[in-house]
């Protein structure tokens, strides 16, 4: 017997690499969510511990986001012969192949909302209220919803909001902070498309492109419990002093909602929240199962680390460095023939001018740190297909980049220091392209790793 | 059967920390270490899969670095009666109570060498001398023995040393870059020590305070061979543009070096390496393996992440945060009661003017991440009972402290931009305090989670 060579089962982890990633996206694409959570029988639909009777009243379809087209085509599907309407909204170019039959398919602007998105949401708030008791709204949300199902409240303008966001996000306001605001200067985020939808009962089911799959932030959450009041807007308001700079009108328009003289957000226990359901039917857990399930069959000691990974790119190589380095010494934390999983949405800090994404700058950074170990790859994708502004999905690197690069004159700092990974990548062939997948759980870390 | 209170989970789970780190630490005692890998039996000496006969010739010992004191006590009290001669240098205040019969001991500058250092390596190199052929030279090295064994090479100074030492790190080389000048200007780094110990063999028990063991840094590797060369050390001086601006004295050695007139490291292979063995008797893993078999018997799902984690302190704090979310929702990687274990020398780069260490600042980094969990539990703590320049090892937090700091008016982020995450946990009392303990291999991170 003589023993593998290194290059061999670089190959072989290579390969087992894109099998790999590939069983985490299919596992959340958005018909297969949907299939996986929805049973149909006969006049009955069975969602998590509840059953919606087709036959009792109408049924409606509402979908938006990034994945809205494929949801709706998915339910369509189940249901389409019991269906009333339906509307669907999308990012332009984001329709896929689908066939509908029922739903109304628009287009629309994202992450920058637009006019057409304002006249989708008209339309979807139209249906929302045709809706009467008895009636059921399945509601379809993911990633994206955010822009795309957009109306300002009553007296503002998309102008209105948008400034009103740009001077939050130059103070420093957190993330928190600017969806509090934004969801009260909305007619639809933080519940209040449950209202519009109410009394019909609304069933909900979400796609999450969100760290812990926080129903009240994905896509605004716009069937979801708010806790935040027009108190904690005006309070953030006058945190950053932004009341004196303000939109005049929406000035106006929180201190009247100060006033309870315009529409609070529905609260945990609001009689429009009471009846419906809010289901995640795909999230990064679930793809990082099926990538686990697919990594035991192929022979690896796996390990899902996490899936709610947050920081800087470039540092979290460490972790996955050191890693490398103990599982080929001490088997820890687990033994050759190893994978680890992890997920989540790092960030990136960009100090320099290149293009690249989060995944392609964490593979970047990992690079020197494998370099030379036992044989070892680790690949870094957006489940989206989409890393940053780049056309590429993420990258792979393995214990050989570095030499390869060396080789073609490329230094792996130069490109780092100038956040170009892509441009790295580009050259030296590593890059993964999956094109977009028109579903989004965030990105998924696998890092392999043999001895040879 | 009520269910048990949060307070009291959170008093246990505290409680069992302090029993972990402590188990840690104990495992890593430098005595402990040598009792460990060190086998006597009658006039023989185990020592891994080697024998030494105590009779064959004479037996020397020869202790530097911040263990020394005891690591020589330790090894005394083993063969004490066949030794003919020992000596130790150690970190002034690092004696502790320890009783020696034939070794001699001196303290000694650290982490900036003195002239103190400089006497007592010259007894060493004396000492060294003495060993004839069939005679052993038991080397003991611990972290800090790089500053306390310092012997400038021939014609050098302790100020030149320290000038290149300066313009290096002023240039932005690396600690290789500048570990392989300082190896080619010294006398018995990089090797050298096992050249004067020749044509009598050593063996050196190795406490390991570098990330990976690699004998060839720790304490510079004085009896490790070394792979750089003059030639090396004089493109690293090109490199930063560094060879007219050195001291004359350190160019002009340099320049004999290139030309063979001054003595080159040790390379492998060399025949003053060849009878010697480097053996570690103590490092990160042992001590994690040991707080490892502490959890489990205290009933914790318990997983070993890594021996080697780096980078920067308060990033390290979303891995943590992110496993702390996936142990309670999924029980990834492990269920509760969860244990998991990392190690390593992250760093922090200061940018306030606070006062801290790394263990603290990650701490107070996870604070706000894992306030209002089910019941969590983190503490990092610096083996050496040491956490930058405070009196400190580490601190601990757990899910509840963001609401007690709130309380008494503490805002968590101030600290953590000030860089003064001491004067934080100072005020909260989480300081966790063990005073110097001897020895040190770097940080313990342990994360306590239950679902409560």
């Amino acid at each position: 017997m003589t023993p593998p060579d290194p290059d061999s089962v670089r190959q072989k982890l290579l390969a087992d690499l894109q099998t790999l990633y590939e069983a985490g996206i299919q596992a959340v694409m958005p018909d297969r969510a949907i299939f996986h959570h929805v049973r149909r029988d006969g006049n009955l639909l069975h969602i998590g511990d509840r059953t919606y009777d087709l036959s009792r009243g109408r049924n409606y379809l509402i979908a938006f986001g990034k994945a809205a087209a494929l949801m709706a085509e998915a339910l369509e599907s189940l249901i389409g012969d019991a269906l009333t309407d339906g509307l669907a909204i999308t990012k332009y170019g984001h329709t896929g192949q689908v066939k509908l039959q029922k739903t109304r398919l628009y287009e629309a602007g994202h992450p920058v909302p637009d006019e057409a998105g304002i006249r989708a949401t008209r339309e979807a708030l139209r249906l929302a209220e045709k809706a009467r008791k008895d009636d059921t709204v399945f509601v379809l949300i993911s990633g994206g919803g955010s822009a795309l199902l957009i109306s300002p409240a009553t007296g503002l303008t998309l102008q209105d909001k948008q400034k009103t966001t740009e001077l939050l996000l130059r103070t420093g306001a957190s993330i928190q902070e600017i969806n509090t605001v934004r969801k009260h200067l909305s007619r639809v985020k933080g519940g209040q498309l449950a209202r519009a939808i109410a009394p019909a009962q609304f069933c909900s089911l979400i796609l999450s492109d969100v760290i812990g799959d926080p129903i009240e932030f994905i896509a605004s959450g716009p069937t979801a419990p708010d806790t935040t009041t027009f108190r904690d807007v005006w309070n953030i308001l006058e945190r950053y002093q932004l009341r004196s700079r303000l939109p005049v009108s929406v000035r106006t328009y929180v201190q009247e909602g100060l006033a309870g003289k315009q529409p609070e957000t529905p609260k945990p226990g609001d009689p429009v929240l009471k009846s419906g359901q809010n289901r995640i039917v795909g999230n990064l857990a679930q793809a990082l199962q099926a990538v686990y399930d697919r990594a035991r069959e192929l022979g690896y000691n796996t390990l899902i680390l996490t899936t709610e990974l947050e920081g800087e790119a470039r540092e979290l190589a460490h972790v996955y460095a050191a890693m490398t380095a103990d599982i080929l010494k001490r088997g820890w934390p687990v033994s050759p023939p190893a994978c680890i999983l992890c997920g989540g949405e790092p960030t990136v800090t960009v100090r320099g001018s290149g293009l690249g994404g989060r995944s392609q700058e964490l593979a970047l950074a990992l690079l020197p740190k494998i370099a030379g170990r036992q044989v070892t790859v680790f690949g870094a994708v957006g489940t989206d297909g989409t890393d940053g502004p780049t056309d590429a999905a993420g990258a792979h690197v393995d214990d050989a980049s570095q030499r390869r690069a060396a080789q073609m004159g490329l230094n792996w700092l130069d490109y780092l220091q100038n956040n170009d990974s892509y441009h790295f990548f580009e050259q030296t062939g590593e890059l993964i392209k999956t094109g977009p997948t028109q579903t989004n759980v965030m990105d998924m870390h696998i890092l392999l790793v043999n001895s040879c």
